[in-house]
């Protein structure tokens, strides 16, 4: 049984040791060694790394589902605004759960097993919610797509994914900004800066 | 001394089983099993895993290279016109060397040492050409930016890269249409649909 006091410094420990070395590379000796944790007193705590990589994921997706369920209950607001509140909300849980939310990012997709099973269907339901916003948006004219809504969600959470290789955290209104930017690129792409930006700004 | 008759299916192998299982869990006997060479022999053609890796990535990486140098020499094109080159150029190498092209993407970045050195060098070279035309764009006009151009320039590569999620290829028309959906995104954002389709499609 965890004792809690050493439980949350083994959990930041074991996201900065995936985030830094990788998954593979990364021992639980090497976790606990940045704790002050004697080799092999780890396993007092938890029985494997793939526990312990399980244990670091499961605030950024529980966090990213609850997040997801509200958006999906607000109806009421346009697509581009629900849109501009799903990116404010992947950079805010990005920050908040950094860099757990990386170590998910770029290794939970990897992970064989049934243990890995509840966050592979997250995954595909939050590429659902993004393609049926996308989708929603065209329906209402709001959207004007290029391509089909899979194709368009695909790009745009591939420049969130994508973050993984770029983003640090800077601060609540540094990150508020960013999030806003990376929204009026999806909006109005490379001509964002000029009418679409002041329109994307300019959202109730 | 590789005997070059198997050595091209030994390189198609890999490609496919670092692709297909990931990096770490391949080996150089299951490459070898996949083209019927008996377990232990495959050490006649290839003396390490990570050398099989270099071999495989080696086609992908000079292909973008040489296609980056006949861009940057391009200057008499608009910015917008090099940028869809630039995005036709990468859909077309992920096609022609699939799954290669991927298996980099998705693992020489965590690769560490020296022999990995000048892949690095090479990613950091895209990713500078990217931002360099995004910037052009803006000062000459064309391109009117939300945010910063390197931001920009980042949301359009995890666009690209993002593509090792779902791209598989599906012949050279459609996967021109993809690669010039993915251009009216990136120049038009969802507003791209109809006059910034009809742009980008018109571009001489």
């Amino acid at each position: 049984m965890p004792r809690p006091s050493r439980w949350s410094e083994i959990l930041v420990a074991a996201g900065e040791e995936f985030r830094e070395r990788g998954y593979e590379t990364a021992t639980l000796e090497s976790i606990g060694a940045r704790v002050g944790i004697l080799k092999g007193s780890i396993y007092n705590y938890v029985a494997s790394k793939e526990e312990l990589l399980l244990a670091v994921v499961e605030q950024p997706a529980k966090q990213l589902l609850a997040e997801l369920d509200r958006l999906n209950q607000d109806t009421g607001s346009s697509a581009a605004v629900r849109l501009r509140e799903l990116i404010r909300t992947q950079v805010r849980i990005f920050s908040e759960c950094y860099p757990a939310a990386f170590v998910y990012l770029q290794h939970i997709g990897r992970m064989g097993g049934e243990r890995f099973d509840e966050f592979r269907a997250m995954d595909a339901r939050y590429m659902g919610a993004v393609e049926e916003l996308v989708a929603e948006g065209a329906r209402s004219g709001e959207f004007s797509l290029a391509g089909d809504a899979r194709t368009t969600a695909r790009a745009i959470v591939g420049m969130l994914d994508w973050m993984q290789h770029w983003f640090t955290p800077r601060g609540a209104k540094a990150d508020r900004e960013l999030a806003d930017q990376l929204f009026a690129m999806a909006l109005g792409g490379l001509a964002a800066g000029g009418g679409m930006h002041a329109l994307a700004r300019d959202l109730a």
